[in-house]
């Protein structure tokens, strides 16, 4: 078995991690908050990390399957090491205090807090950050940071965790691609940030929001969400999550000035349709409560660039909203955004293969004879990847089935539990006649986390881990 | 073009539909009704079948792409003059009459009637009527009566109409396998309706409830459905549902006593699975609700039986049930049961079929250089098999979504909105939160109409004539 290389790479993660956790310590510091609730996950992580990393392996080839088996167990590990600082603090038990972590490394942004504006400010920097760490990827942010001795052996792992049917390596290293994929993220996430203190924002407060924007989580640092920011935060917000639910390699191609493959790239272009038309449906159907047209345009713009991205911020009540938006949205959530950014769910790209892959079975019937492929970007779709694409999708729709029928068991009303298992599963975040999860069961709260974590990793990792555990 | 076969094959069905409109006729002289809601669509099915049927075609093949475009434009016709009676009779505005006539030849069983009790009986037999006609497949019902001059090529046909991945030609003519199927069906309604009489119905009640539940339908004649019925009546009823929602192959083994075939299939062990699960969970969900404990048992196995077989009979509210139970009879919806059955629905082979390719696809990442094959009732399932099942669900999904966005702009609340999509589109009839489809708009009522259609007949035969047409 490759299990030694498998435990001496989580051991680098959790490593790499420990140094992550100095951040908040550092905050705790500045803002005069206990650094306890810090100091001891670091420590356990380091310790465990060095534990692990202690393993001499032989074996120098990761496989898909360890791969897999990598991101899955990292990110379980992370998120029972990254629940602690809420319970040490005494904000949540550890249960809640779990749901929280899974909800901010998965990018979901479902809180169970009822409060948070009385939270520590370094419980809140926290919260963000995992946002942000999530947002890429936990395995992607310690790749970038660590020494790899080969580069071909991580791309599995870059695979397993940024999966999608089409992350195409933008050059020809992994530690290249993840460079050029940082600094796409980590610009975009400056801009916001100076945009939000021209706004009006502190340099906190600002920080804390490009966070969730960048990692499209949705922590808020206010009960009510952004709705009380000035309305060039909310529009800067608004454009900005959109930003970040477009493919990196989009962004890259403009670096380099490939205008043509951008044009060219369908998905951006479905993705774009999508945005507008659910932003044309939800206005026209809620313009009349708002008291301007203007301000009925922000709200729709805001909230569908918000469910589409799977980032959850909000500005307003949802709840208002007449049903068929809530149809619109739910369908947003369903289908996300594109492939390659830092949004969950079903993702633009998918949808356009199962599209085709349908076009081409009806032209069959139609056509006997004919030999149709399948072109996605101008590249030839493999079978096997109309294949992965289905199963997937099927993958999909069971979970959600499976997750409802436990959450279901709380009697929370039908719309509730299928605003609660879209919401966490496709990692939004912000969902109808949900204000918080805390009047979820536990037994909810861990279903949903592992929903959370399955919608982030896109179903195989987990179930490969799992299926092989089994054994 | 193959436009005069496909003309000529329908008008012949239309001759033959005018016959069975004399039927109703008959139950209106003898109850002594107005006879002229069933005889104007008696000539005008008999007119324009002979006018079609003059065609001469020197072509003799039927295409796939012709057999679905028979089965589809045959079954928008015969809808279209199904719905006339009930317009005719002053029952209903033409809108709602079609609602009525698919909801009837579907099977589906929801109604835009706000009071049966009041209706004519020969329009009440003419509903359930419908419901047996439909339940075997309108052509299937033609081919069965007309000649044929070469049996090979209405293979297609049957095809079309009742596809689901496993119908097997159970002799080596479709005219003997229709005969077998035939046999089978009305064998069974027959052992209904005997039951019904002695639970101490009348034979047109007996009949018409036996109608109902051969096709999986739904259709009534009183408001609350069966409640008043004798425990007895209700038993046979729930017992039969659960019966035509086996595999027709399946008592075709049992004739021949190939009693080692019906052991090892897997359909059927999975549909009694699913069915045993279900009951179990509403019975434990719901038991408290009710006077004892066989009162409690009826009404889970009653409902399940009518959820999972897409028949929609009910002998309770089933608005008293909790989320849980909710969810679980979602669930059967989507997924209903057997192929080869007179239900709608994904089907439970699909259900199969999908799983196992998931599971492929698992130990393919787990072990990489193996190949594995699907099997399926111990036959190699083809890998185009596994394609078509998975864009099938994929068209099932955006259909729904589809739908679900048109209905959702009648603003009568999220629940109501997506049981009315999965209630017509699954052909179950029965839902929670709708008593009857009177209160939906007219744009909604034709959506419907056109997804328990496309319900029906399993999409593609409606998507290849609209996609033809298109051209």
């Amino acid at each position: 078995m490759n299990n030694k290389i498998i435990y001496k790479y989580i051991g680098k993660v959790l490593i790499a991690f420990s140094a992550l956790l100095l951040l908040p310590i550092i905050v705790s510091i500045i803002y005069k908050t206990n650094i306890l609730p810090f100091s001891i996950p670091l420590l356990i992580s380091l310790i465990l990390g060095l534990l692990l990393n202690i393993n001499e392996s032989n074996n120098k080839v990761i496989y898909a399957k360890d791969g897999f088996k990598i991101v899955s167990l990292s990110w379980i590990i992370i998120s029972l090491i990254s629940a602690l600082p809420f319970t040490i603090n005494g904000d949540a038990n550890y249960i809640d205090a779990l749901f929280e972590a899974v909800s901010g490394l998965t990018t979901t942004g479902a809180s169970i807090m009822t409060n948070v504006e009385v939270l520590d400010k370094s419980i809140l920097f926290w919260r963000s950050f995992m946002h942000f760490i999530g947002g890429m990827g936990v395995l992607a942010f310690v790749m970038a940071i660590i020494p790899l001795s080969k580069d071909d052996k991580s791309l599995h792992l870059l695979k397993a965790e940024m999966p999608g049917p089409n992350v195409s390596k933008l050059a020809p290293s992994v530690k290249k691609t993840l460079f050029y994929l940082y600094s796409i993220y980590i610009g975009l996430t400056t801009t916001e940030l100076i945009l939000l203190m021209i706004g009006g924002l502190s340099f906190f407060d600002a920080l804390l929001i490009s966070f969730g924007t960048a990692g499209t989580g949705g922590f808020s640092l206010l009960n009510t969400s952004l709705a009380t920011y000035s309305n060039f935060c909310k529009w800067t917000v608004a454009v900005f999550m959109f930003l970040f639910g477009v493919n990196f390699n989009i962004y890259f191609l403009l670096v380099i000035r490939d205008l043509k493959s951008i044009y060219k790239s369908e998905e951006l272009r479905t993705y774009i349709f999508i945005f507008l038309f659910a932003v044309t449906i939800v206005f026209l159907n809620t313009y009349h409560m708002f008291v301007n047209i203007n301000e009925a345009v922000l709200q729709s713009f805001f909230h569908v660039s918000s469910f589409i991205t799977s980032t959850g911020y909000s500005i307003g009540n949802v709840n208002i909203y007449p049903t068929s938006s809530r149809v619109v949205c739910l369908g947003l959530m369903l289908i996300s955004a594109c492939a390659g950014s830092t949004c969950g769910g079903f993702k633009v790209s998918r949808l356009i293969i199962c599209i085709k892959s349908i076009k081409r079975d009806i032209l069959k019937v139609i056509h006997p004879n004919s030999v149709r492929t399948i072109y996605f970007e101008g590249k030839k779709v493999s079978d096997d990847i109309v294949k992965n694409t289905c199963s997937f999708l099927f993958m999909y729709v069971l979970i959600i089935i499976v997750i409802m029928f436990i959450v279901s068991f709380d009697e929370l009303g039908f719309e509730t539990t299928i605003n609660a298992v879209f919401c966490t599963f496709a990692n939004v975040g912000l969902s109808f006649n949900i204000s918080n999860f805390a009047e979820f069961s536990n037994l909810s709260k861990i279903v949903l986390s592992l929903g959370m974590l399955l919608g982030r990793l896109e179903i195989y990792p987990i179930v490969v881990l799992f299926s092989d555990l089994r054994k």
